[in-house]
Parts: structure tokens; C-alpha cells; sequence
């Protein structure tokens, strides 16, 4: 890398977007693009993407839709200016028939006139707010992954899209747990309250220490195992379908928006 | 008529909508189902659903999706028990080729199996908060119905849909400004905080006592025209579209859902 994180740490959205399309960034994004909104992706063919699209309406928690590229249109234009998702997102996991078949840092090549790209909120923006109120996250001071769980929470189907609402888990001083719904409730577009506290087993999760992906993190007494939906979620509804080819960020490697993570609603207008 | 109005007013949502089910309330809901979530409708063929939805996607303000049916599927299976779109809203309104063409109460006999039905909050839900809040509003007050103004902001295009944002005025007491605000912005599903408040010239009406839908409202001494996006604003994008047919509730005459207004997100569990 001709280029590291830690010097991208004050770049603009727009700069860091353009190291990482001139192939001079490929790492994570965690930390980056500070108070921007930062989105999953997942890009796939057009025949799926109104079925997909319904996925994400009805479960808004682990799928908060905040951006839809027009059919074959690599430009999202709502989300900042310039964004071509074919080359400003680190890096990209192509899946095909629903299994991984490789990672790459550009999908210029890949591109197809029917793919429609989707970016969904994800939990770098209120763990940003939760950082900043003063609530501490074990894997942010440990530098781990955030540790998630397939939990046995359905989510609402819509055509071959479903399965089991996947978990992040974070502890949480006793004291605090009130600040964190309050703060939580304030980024609808990036998880929003969580979905569960205190016993895993309550939302099907036998073993707190056995992540699915991530790191174990350990919940330590006056803590409480705090759960958000995550977006592996859709991740994981993608594999179900089994599409012939689809596309996502691979992850912690995110779109960086120019969406205030503040906003409203994530949608900038086209001016 | 065989039931009226006020003995409606304490009936449940579901008792509410059999009765319009069966044919004996065919007349306005506003005040009617308190404490849910009503919604305007749309219902237009598959082919241009996917723009659709990107349009609502697009324009949150306006266009708050609530809830969207699978294609062919006349049940909306998230927003409540057994709400068959096909009856279950007081009267609707049939467009084809962009104009309207009739209005009626049941459209069974139209429905077609690439209908997809969507629904987008309302209004109805914010007022109900304000006046819990003690703010009054002149048109409730004097039972007319709200001033809608086709203003000079540009919505997001998607496809076919585009066109400019329609607009309720409602004249807001000076000193209650900050509660409007602060209430309106916990309903993100029915059109959130106001979109501009004051000289109505900012946002292109030229004469605010002359409404382009609904009934004129004064702005008395002493109070702030406030401005909200409104539903109205996807039906003029669908007659802008111009399909071959498609079907809007009638205004004034709304879905009434079983989801509870102050819902975090607007999705029944399908259990």
C-alpha cells in the first residue's frame, strides 16, 4: 500500500474515495471518514433487486436501506458526489451460486448492464456516538473484530430471501445501558436500538464466547451482553438465495458516503 | 351508510376495516383507529415497482414506505392481520394512462397478478401527536381539510417518477415551534419535522391562501407558516408517470394498519 490508515485518518470522504479508486487504499475503514455515514454493499442482478429491495423494508433493523443505484448505473448519486461503486469501496467479495469466489479491490471488469447496487447502514456510525459519550467497547480498545452470532430471530422473508437475523454483541456498563438505547435510537440508518439485552440464550444464542464471525470479547461483571442487528444479516440472505452472481463489500471494508451521519435521512439531493 | 363515523371512533382497527370490508363504511378515517399508523396507497404493476420503490427510497419525506406487498399478493402481511388491499380501504381511486378515471370501494375485480401493492404513512399520525401536545390546528378545528401546496422543490427522479414536492401548510403558534419540531422528528414514517417554515415565496408558493388541494387556512398574528412534505406528492409522481392504470386510495380515505404509531420501525412480525 503506497498508503495507510492511520494517514488517512483525517482525509475528506472524497479523498479517501479517490485513494481507494486510484488502487492506493485497500484496507478497513473502520475510523475513517469521521462523521460520515459509512454502508454495506450489496450489488445483484436486476431480477433480484426488487425482491432484495422488499428484504430490506421489512427488516429495517439489520437491513437499513440507504441507497439504490439505478439498473446498470455504477454512479450513487444520493449518497455523494461521484461515488462509482465499481471502484470506491476497498475491497469486494463476488459470490456465485451463494458461495465466496474471491476477493478483489475493483470490480470495473465484473460490472454488468443489469446490476442494481444497494448500500445499507452499518454499525461504524453509532458506535462512532456511543465512543464519543464516553461508553467503552471491549473489541474498539482491543482492536478486534466485533464478535456476531446467527441468532434464532427470523427475519421477515420476501421471495428467496430470508434466514436467521445475525447479532453483534457488545458489553455494556450496567449504568450505561440507558445512554446507549437513547443515543442508539438516534441512527435509524445504522441498526438503531438494539434488539436484545442480557441472556443470549433468551434470543438463541448458547455460547456468548463462540462468535459465528468475529473475535470473542468477554462480557465482565456489571456488564450486560447487548445485542444489535448487524448487517452479515443480508449477507447471509444472499448466500441463502443463491443467486448466480452477486457482490458485496467484504467486511469492515465499507463504502464511505458523504452523508452526514447525522443527517435526517441519508439522501443527499442531486444538485 | 349503514355505520357512521363517530360510533367508528372507538372501534378496533381490525373491526374497523371489516366493516369497511363489507361494505358499510366507505367515508374518511381521519380520527378513526387511534393510537396505528394509517396509510396512503399505491398500487401499480410490477414492471414499475422496482422505480417506484427507488423513488420512495429517494424521497423519505414524502414518501415514507411503510409497507410493501409481494407481486400478486393482495395481503399486506406487515402491517397488520389479514389486510386484504383489495376492500379493506374506504375508496380508491382508479388512474389510467396518468388521469383519474373513477373512484370506487372495492377493487377486487381489477386486481391483476402483477399488482404490487405499497403503502406510505401519513399525516394523520404527526397531527394526532401534535394535538395530544395541545397544539392547535385551524383546519381540524374548523373541519376542513389541510391546504396542500405544489411547491418549487425538486424530488429525486427514479425512472418514470419525478415531479415536484407537494406540501401541507399548517399555521403553528411561534411559541410552539421547537415542540413541532421535536415531536414531528420521532415520526420518521409519516413525514418527520417539517420541510421549511416561514415565507412560503422560499420554497415557490406564491400565494399561500390559495391551496392547489384542500381547503384555504389563515396564518393568524403571531404564528409561523409551517410546511410539510405530503403524500400527495407520489400521486402526482404516478399521474406524472403516466401507466397504463394504476390505483391510489382516495384522498382522505386511508389504510388503517395495525402497527402502534410510536412502532420503532413499521413491520409486524409475521408470527
Amino acid at each position: 500500500m503506497g498508503s495507510d490508515h492511520s494517514r488517512l485518518r483525517t482525509a475528506s470522504p472524497a479523498d479517501l474515495r479517490a485513494e481507494i479508486r486510484a488502487g492506493r487504499y485497500a484496507k478497513h475503514t473502520a475510523g475513517l471518514g469521521a462523521g460520515v455515514l459509512q454502508a454495506n454493499l450489496a450489488i445483484l442482478p436486476e431480477s433480484a433487486a426488487l425482491d432484495f429491495m422488499r428484504y430490506c423494508q421489512r427488516n429495517p433493523k439489520p437491513c437499513p436501506l440507504v441507497g439504490v443505484g439505478d439498473t446498470g448505473d455504477p454512479i450513487l448519486h444520493t449518497l455523494g458526489r461521484d461515488i462509482d461503486i465499481r471502484t470506491d469501496v476497498p475491497a469486494y467479495n463476488i459470490y456465485r451460486d451463494g458461495k465466496l469466489a474471491e476477493s478483489v479491490t475493483d470490480i470495473t471488469d465484473l460490472w454488468q448492464d443489469d446490476f442494481v447496487a444497494f448500500a445499507l447502514g452499518c454499525s461504524f456510525t453509532f458506535e462512532a456516538a456511543l465512543a464519543e459519550a464516553g461508553i467503552p467497547m471491549w473489541h474498539i480498545d482491543n482492536d478486534t473484530t466485533v464478535p456476531m452470532f446467527r441468532s434464532g430471530i427470523d427475519t421477515v422473508p420476501a421471495g428467496p430471501f430470508g434466514g436467521k437475523m445475525v447479532v453483534s454483541m457488545r458489553a455494556i456498563p450496567e449504568d450505561r445501558m440507558d445512554d446507549v438505547y437513547r443515543i442508539c435510537t438516534r441512527f435509524p440508518y445504522a441498526h438503531g436500538a438494539p434488539v436484545h439485552a442480557g441472556d443470549p440464550a433468551e434470543i438463541g444464542i448458547r455460547d456468548v464466547g463462540q462468535p459465528q464471525w468475529g473475535d470473542p470479547a468477554p462480557v465482565p461483571p456489571g456488564h450486560v451482553a447487548t445485542f444489535w442487528a448487524c448487517g452479515v444479516t443480508p449477507q447471509v440472505a444472499l448466500e441463502n438465495a443463491g443467486l448466480p452472481i452477486c457482490i458485496t463489500h467484504k467486511p469492515g471494508h465499507m463504502l464511505v458516503t458523504d452523508v452526514p451521519e447525522d443527517a435526517e435521512n441519508p439522501v443527499l439531493s442531486a444538485a
